[in-house]
């Protein structure tokens, strides 16, 4: 089961510490956690899966491996930029935003727009047409993050595994 | 001068009236018209921009020509699916969003990223961590929104060509 | 008709030359000039397109406009690095490669995938297996490249056509 | 230590055992395969490393990960099509062709333009411009190809640790 985790590659300590404890948790879960490589939310995600022994994927903007940050098992160099941010969210079951700019906002609505649950930890509202839009299932604490994620993936999963049968 | 319309393939019709009227506007001014080159709202305004002499281009997320609406004079064939919402958006030096879906989202948070302009009729509204984030610029009408993209167009171009002369 | 021209971002005066007169040629046949939007070859066939009158479009690789040559009418800013050369040839309903290194090899390689023929000056011979494979049209002139590129470009345009009806 | 196996996914009985003699080998030796996911040459590889308790990662080109072979322990789904042919070179320090058509073509071609040695089992011949450009390493058996493939990647890593260090 791949879980992603997006936020800003630089980020505050509070937010830091919130992505490390998702990722130690994610690992505990038995997660595999894909992100987007670099620092900040990333790394500190990261870092929490490996401190669990988790496996950790980073789907890379740039051209080469160095830009990975340390806790990266296997580095995805893509050469595409910023498009990178589809394959991050298209690859898990489910998503963990933790704060996030506009970067993470491409990536959350890319998300929804594949049926992909979008977790949300201090980050984006939308609203459209002045309507609210509550497809980001705002949570408070990594632990519940993490649980919401988890019941979502499987959820996800059964729901390809029927569509597949039905076929 | 290029300026981005953006908005959903299948649409309402007082969103493709909107849009047909971004489009002729557009054209009016001399600009270019970019966009997703597919149905809804990209054909409405397209079918405008057309009405009045301009010239548009639809840059196509699948693998043939076939798929671009009749009023797209060129069409740009990437096979890179929903990555191509990023080359609309940096294609341009200005944005309008009529309506949309999260598909449009993506590309207002590219746009946003990329310091390009959005202008937005009817269409999301962002806040974060609980405060709104006013980057979209919301008008009323097909004239307001072109008038506003026109005059942030020429801005966005100046401050371009300012930071060339910097370097 | 969009035709493209691929070949280096740095090349000889010869390979310039030739792209020009490939470039002017297109534009005389009321052909749309594609292709990557940088320097070399690539400059020179839009110089070339732009002195007869023609239409250009540069599928450029990076974030800003800036890195197009002076012949580009529409920059296309894709963002997606060397991906961008997929969208360069899937526009055309034919490709003219004068010269070239890898990166010309890759676009070949994804003209040939998706069955548009590719036309050659001094370019690529390829072989498969101990086999020769001569897909690759390979020419002596801007002349007859033009005149290749835009007989078979009207054919495999019928092509799309009778498909079309026959679903 | 990542190495990438690229090849048909449609392929003969004897590139199938090729591919999965690769596979298995490189699993031996402890680098992680990496492939484009899908049947032919790559599902044997992934086969082969699996065999062998190998992990394998598959870069996808469509919108799910039901396309993957069974032998993909990590999907990465990336939605972009022909482009993610990039990613699958780009990611490894050295690549195995087994056989091949034009896609395998382009991916050759990309990584011969991003320095990443690589190795070929009955795959293309390549000369420019009448002279023989001879950087596919041609051998005759999976042993060869695997020994030479994990060598080079080793240097190619040490290059890029004594680069990073100059800097």
């Amino acid at each position: 089961m791949i879980i992603a985790v997006i936020g800003n590659s630089s980020c505050s300590p509070q937010e830091a510490k919130l992505a490390e404890s998702v990722g130690e948790l994610l690992a505990q879960h038995g997660a595999t956690l894909i992100c987007g490589g670099l620092g900040g939310v990333m790394e500190a995600a990261c870092r929490g899966a490996k401190s669990q022994g988790g496996l950790t994927v980073g789907i890379l903007p740039g051209q080469d491996s160095t830009a990975a940050n340390p806790w990266v098992d296997i580095p995805v160099i893509t050469g595409i930029g910023e498009a990178r941010n589809i394959a991050v969210v298209k690859s898990a079951r489910a998503v963990i935003a933790v704060g996030g700019s506009y970067g993470t906002l491409s990536e959350i609505a890319y998300a929804l727009k594949g049926n992909i649950p979008v977790i949300g930890l201090n980050t984006w509202s939308l609203a459209r047409d002045g309507q609210e839009d509550d497809s980001i299932i705002k949570v408070r604490s990594a632990e519940e993050a993490v649980d919401k994620a988890v019941s979502l993936a499987k959820r996800h999963r059964n729901h390809e595994i029927a569509s597949l049968r039905s076929q």
